[in-house]
C-alpha cells in the first residue's frame, strides 16, 4: 500500500516549540516511527503552507497511492476550493482520511466546520499525532483487513 | 484494560435492516470480533435509549473502567445533560473516545454539533463498526502504547 | 388493521384540567369512544414521558403494528434521537402520522420545528383529540380505502 | 354544508405531469370522487395563480360559505397579506382548514414557515389529494359531529 | 393639488368588522369626511388586493397626480417589487408618504420591515385612519406650505 | 393643551452646520414658527443629551402635561430603559407619539429597531422638522379633534 | 426555434426615465433590433406586474415556446409560487435561461437570493439589455449549437 | 407546608469530586442541615438523571406538596417536554421556583436559555447550594410569611 | 454588615401606579419593612435613571460598603459599560447580588441577556420586591452565615 | 482584441473524470474551438490553484488585456484578497466578466456568495463550458458590438 | 495644538487596582508624562461615566480643539448616540481619533463592534496606556507633519 | 532592532492607481521614508499575494526578527491558517502589530473580523501609510521606550 499524508499550513511546526495543545514531539521524529510501525505501508508525506499547492498535489494523488490522509490545518475551515478538491479525489476512487492533532469540535466555533470531512471515508482528531497512527490502521483495516 | 462501550439511542438497531449507511453488520455479530481481536481488553457493552440511563453509567463508570468509548447517537447533538456527565468522568481520570458510525461532519446540519466532543480525548467517526477497533487502538496506544 | 397511538410527554395530563388549549376531555375518556367510531380498527395507546421509552415502542412497532399515530409532545421539537427511530421504522416500511392537538405552527417558535415530520406520511395538528381521529381516517383510507 | 376549496399557486398543475411528489390524479378527477364521498357537503373550488385574487375570494367567503379548505401553495410561506386576509375572515367566524399535499415540514427550509396556519382550526399536510379528504372529515366533525 | 391614496391588501376590509386594531369606521365613511376636510385637495383612492395592480398604478401615478399617499398592507413587508415601483416613481419626482393604520413597529417581527419606506418621503403609522389626515397634512405642507 | 417635546442625544445639533440630513433650521427658529402656528397648544421643550434625564422627564410627565412629542435620537434603537419609561407613562394615561426628523427604516440597519414605538399612539418619521408639525396636528386631532 | 421572453414587474419601465442602472433603452426599441439580430428566432414578449400572470405564462409555455428568457424582476428573490412554477416547467422539459438587466449579486443583500435560478439551464446578468442577447445566443447554441 | 426538591441530571454527582465550580458539600450532607435550619418545613428530595422521570414527578406535585423547588440542571436548557410539564403543575396552583447552582447566566451561551424560568414563580441562582436555602425562605415567605 | 442597594432606571417607579407585574408596593414603603427584617445589616438605597451615575456609585462602593444589591432595570440588558463597572467592583473584592423583580428570563427576548450576571455571586428573581428580602438573606449567609 | 481567461481552482480537472455536473469535456479540447469560433479574439489561457497566483495575474493584466473573463471556482466565494484585486483591476479600466460552469445559485448556499460579482460586468453561470462562449459574444458586443 | 482627550466609563479606574489587562499605571500618573513627551501639545483631559456628558464635550471641541482622541470604552460597542455625535463633529471638519488600552478586536464578541470607529480618522488599540501616546503621534503627525 | 514588515494581498499595488482610499504614495516610495525616520531601526519588507507564502515568512520570523508589523490585506478577514501562524510565532515571543490602511471597522461587514488581531499587541487601523510609522513608534516604545 503507498499512502501520502498530506499536512497543511502550520504542521511543520507541530513539536518546535514547548509543549502545548500540539504537543512535543515533531513530525520529523513522528514520522521513522510511524513507518517502523507499519513496515508493510510505503508513507510518503507531503506539506506546504500555500492551499493551492494542497490541491496540486490532492489532484494527482489517485495516479499515484492507494489511500491518503490529509489533516489540512486551518485551511479545513476556510477552504471551499481544498474541499472540491477533495471531493474530486474520492470520486476517483482515492481512499481519503482526515485526521486532525486536536478535536476541531472542542475548540473555537470557526473550527467546527470542516470543508473535508464530507467527501472523506472519516475522521479521527484528538490523539496528537497518534491520530495519524489510527488513521493508518484505518488504512490497513479498509484495503485490506 | 476494562472498557466499555456505551451505545445510545437507536445503535442496537444497526445492521437490523437493509444495507444502509450504518452498514449490514448487527452489534451482536461485532462484538465477538472485536473481543477476538483485543484479547488483552475486557470488552464490556451498554446500550439504552434512555438518556438519563446512558448517564447513569458514565456517571459510575470512572470507579469500574479504565476507559470508555462512547457513541451517544443523537443525544450526541441535543444532550447538554449527557455531555456534564462526560466531562465530570472526565474530570475524574476516565479515559473516554467518542465514535460515530457515519461522519457526523457530513450529515445534516444540526448533527454538525456534539456535546461529548470538548470532553474527550477525542472522536473518530466515518469508519462504520470499524470505527470501534480503531478506538479501541487509540485506548491501547495511550494506556500501554 | 392493527394500529399503535404513541403519546409522547405530557400526553397523560390532556383533559386533567381546566379547558385550556388541549381541550377538556381526558385521553382515557376520548379512546373507547375512537375504538367505537372503528370497530374494524385494532386501536392500541402507549405513552411515556420518557424519551428513550418512546425510542423503545417504535423500534419494535413495524414487527407488530400496521400502522402508528404518534404524537411526540415537546420532544418533536429537540430528539434528534426519536427522529431517528421514526425514520428507521418507516424505512422498514411502518405506515407512521404525526398528530399534535394544537397546531405547532401556531404556537411559539421553538415548537415550528419537527424532527418527526420528515419521516411519516404526513401530519394533522390543530383539531384537539379530533386531530387523531383525522388520523385513523387517513390510516384507513391509504391502507384499506 | 356549503364548502369552498381555494387552491393556490401551480395546483392546477397537479397530475398534469408523470408521477412527481404531487402524484398523478388531476384536480379535475380528484374532485368529482370527493363529492361523490361527501354527498351532504356542497363543495366549490376556486384557484388562482394570482395572490391578490384568492385574497378576494377569502374575504367574501365568510357571507357564502360553511368552511374553507385552503391550500396556499407557494404564496404559504411569502404571504403577510393572503395571512391578514385568513386572519380576518376567521376572526368573521367563518371555519377554515389549511391543506398541502406534500408536507411542507419535510422539504426545503423555506417552506416550514406558514403565514396561514396561525389563523385556522388546523392543518393537514402529506396525504398527497387525500389531505383535502381528510380536510373534509374535519369540517363535517367539526359542525356536525 | 391631486392627490391619490394607494391601499393595499385587505384595506378595503377596514372597518368592516367589529372594532379591533383597525377601528369600526370603514374607508366609505372616512373618505367623504376627508375630502370635506381638505376642499383644497383633489383626492382619489385606488384599492387593490393584488400586488401587481398596485404597481401598474404606482408607474403611471407620476403622470397625473402630484402626490400619493400609500398604504401597502402586507405587502409593505414582502414586496421588493413593489419597493422598486415605489423608488422608480419617486426618482421621477412623485412626492410620495407611506402611511399605517397601526403601527408596524408595535406588531410581530416580520411587520418592522418595509421595502416602502426607504423610497419615500416619510412614513406615518399607528393613528388609525387619521394617518391618513395627518399625511394630507404632509402634502399640503410640502407642497404649498 | 399642554404639550412636551422631548428631544434626546444631539437634537441641540440640528440645523447647527451645513444641510445634510437633518436640514439647516435650527429648533431654535423652528421653535417660535411651530408655537406661532398652534396658538391654542401651550408648547415646551426639552431637550438633553443624557439618556437618564429623558427618563426623568418622561416619569413625571403624566402629571403635567396632556401630550409628550419624543424623538428619541440615538436612544431609540438601544434604549430598552427609556422604552420602559415610556411604556410606564403611557400605561398611567399620557398621549405620546414618537417622531424622527429622518426615517429611521430608511437608514442603516442598527436603527431600524425602535424601543419607543411599541408603547406610543403612534410615529411620525421623514418629514425634516415639519415631523413636529404633524405630531402637534395629530395630538390636537386626537384629544380636540 | 419558438422563443418567449417572460418580464417581470417593473422592467415595462426600462429605459423610460433618465439614465440609470436599468440603462436608457426602453424594450419597444430594443426588441426590434433583437429580432433583426436574430432572424432564424422568432421571439415574443410578455411582460405583468402582476406575479400570478407570470405564474400563468410560465404554466403553458412549454406547449408554445422552446425555449424561455425569464427577467422575474423583484419577484426573483420573494416568489416561491414562481420558482415552483417554473421548476415544473422546466420538468415538462421546457429550456429556460434567467436574465437580470443589472447584477443581482452586486446590489442588496435581498437580491442576492434567487428562486429561478435553481430551475433554470443558466443564469446572465449584469450586461444591461444584452443580457436578453446573451440568453439567446445561449439557446440557439444549445439548442441548434 | 410539604416541599420537594426536584434534581436533574448529574446534580447526584454535586461535591463527589474535589471542589470546582459546584462546591465540595454532597446533598447528603446538605439536605439535613437544610431541614434543622426549616423544621416547620416538611422536606422532601427526588432525584433522577431520566428527564421522562422528572416530568413523572412534575406532574403528581400537586396532589402532594405545597411547593416545588427544581434544578433541572442540563435539561433546563433543552427539554420543551419539562418546560410543558412544569407550566401545567403551575397552572394547576403548584408553587415552584427554579433553582441553579452555579448561575446559568454566567456560563456558556447555551446554559443562558431557560425552559423552566418562564413558568415559575421566580430564579435563584449561583449561590451554590445555599440557592436552596433562599428557595425555601422564599416558599415561606410567600405562604406564611 | 453596610449594605448598599443599587436600584437602576424607573425603579423609582414601581408600585406608583395600578398593580402589575411590578406589584402595587412602593419603595418607600418596603424599604423600612426590609430594614426592620433585618436590623442587623445597614441599608441604603441609591437609585438613579442615568448610567453613569450607576457606574459612578459602583465605583465607590467596594470602600464603603460590604455588599451590594443590583437591580439594573433596563440597563441589565444594554450596558457594557455597567457590566464593566461591576465586573471591576466584584474583582476589588465586593460581595454583589443581582436582582430582579419579574423574571428577565420569562419576558421578552431581549431581556434574557444579562450584563450583570456574569460578575456578580448570584441572581434572583421573579419575587417581586421579596427579591431583595432573598438577596439580603444570601448576603447575611454568605458573610455571616 | 486580446483577451485573458483566468481559471482558479480545479478548473484544470474539468472534463477529466467521467461526466458529472462539469461535463466531459476538457479545457485542452474546449479551447482550441473557441479559439477557431473567435478568430478576431487572441484568447490566452491562465490556470492555477493558488489564490496568490491568481491575484498576481489580476494585478497585471490591465496593462495586457482588453478584458478578463475570470472563473475564480472555490475562492469566488471566500476570497476577499482575490475580490479585492478584481475591483482594484476594474478601477484601472480593465474589462471583467465572471463565469461558472454551474450555476453558484443552484448549489451549496456557501457558494451563493461572490466576492467577484460586484466588481465586474456581469456574471455568467450554468452554461456549462459555454459560459465561456457566451462571455466572449458580451466582450466582443461590449467593445466592439 | 490643542488636544483633548475624552475618557468614558470606567478608564477613571485604569491602575487603581491590581495589574490586570489594563495595567498598574493610574491615569493621573500617566497624563503629565505623556504631557513632558509632548510639550508642544496642550493636552487636557474629560473623563465621565455619562453617556451625556461624554455627548455634551464632543458637540462643543470643534470650537475649542484642534484633535480629539477618544476613548469610549464600554459606550464604544453600544451607543449609536455617542457614535452620532463623532460623527457629526468629525463632519465640522474635528480631527478625531479612537483609542483603546486592550485590543477590543482580541476580547468577547460583544466588543468587536464599535460606533465610534466610522467616524473618526483611525483607530489604536492594544497597546495599554501607550495607545494615547501613539494617537498624539498621530495626531502631530496628520497636523503638523 | 530588527523590524520586518509583512504586506499581504494587493498591498504592493498601493498608490499605483489614482487616490482612492489607500492613497497616492507607493510603498517603494514610502519605505525608505520610513527608514530615514527611524535609522535607528533596520527594517525589512516581505510583500506576497500567496497566502502561504505569508505563513512561511511568519514562521521563520522569530528567528531572525525582533519585531514583526503585518497587513495581512484580504487575508486579515478569512485566514485561520496565517492567524495560526500569527499567534504560533507571538507565542514564540515575536512582538508582533497588525496595521490597516484604512479603518477595517468603517468599511464592509465581512472586514470587521480580524483573525490577527487575537495574537498580536495592538492594531493600528486608518492612518494611511502612517498607519506604519505609528506602528514603528510603538515598537521602538514597547522595545527600548
Amino acid at each position: 500500500m503507498k499512502l501520502l499524508i498530506v499536512n497543511g499550513p502550520n504542521l511543520n511546526m507541530v513539536g518546535h516549540r514547548a509543549g502545548n495543545i500540539y504537543g512535543t514531539t515533531t513530525f520529523d521524529e513522528f514520522l521513522p516511527k510511524l513507518k517502523q510501525k507499519f513496515p508493510q505501508v510505503e508513507i510518503e508525506l507531503f506539506q506546504s503552507n500555500v492551499e493551492g499547492e494542497l490541491i496540486n498535489v490532492i489532484q494527482v494523488a489517485p495516479q499515484s497511492y492507494d489511500a491518503v490522509i490529509i489533516n489540512a490545518g486551518g485551511y479545513t475551515h476556510t477552504s471551499v476550493a481544498l474541499g472540491d478538491a477533495v471531493a474530486d479525489a474520492a470520486a476517483r476512487g482515492l481512499y481519503m482520511i482526515e485526521v486532525h492533532i486536536s478535536s476541531i469540535l472542542a475548540r473555537e466555533d470557526f473550527r467546527h466546520l470542516s470543508f473535508i470531512a464530507p467527501h472523506v471515508k472519516g475522521s479521527i482528531m484528538g490523539f496528537g499525532l497518534e491520530s495519524y497512527t489510527l488513521a493508518v490502521y484505518a488504512c490497513l483495516n479498509e484495503n485490506y483487513g
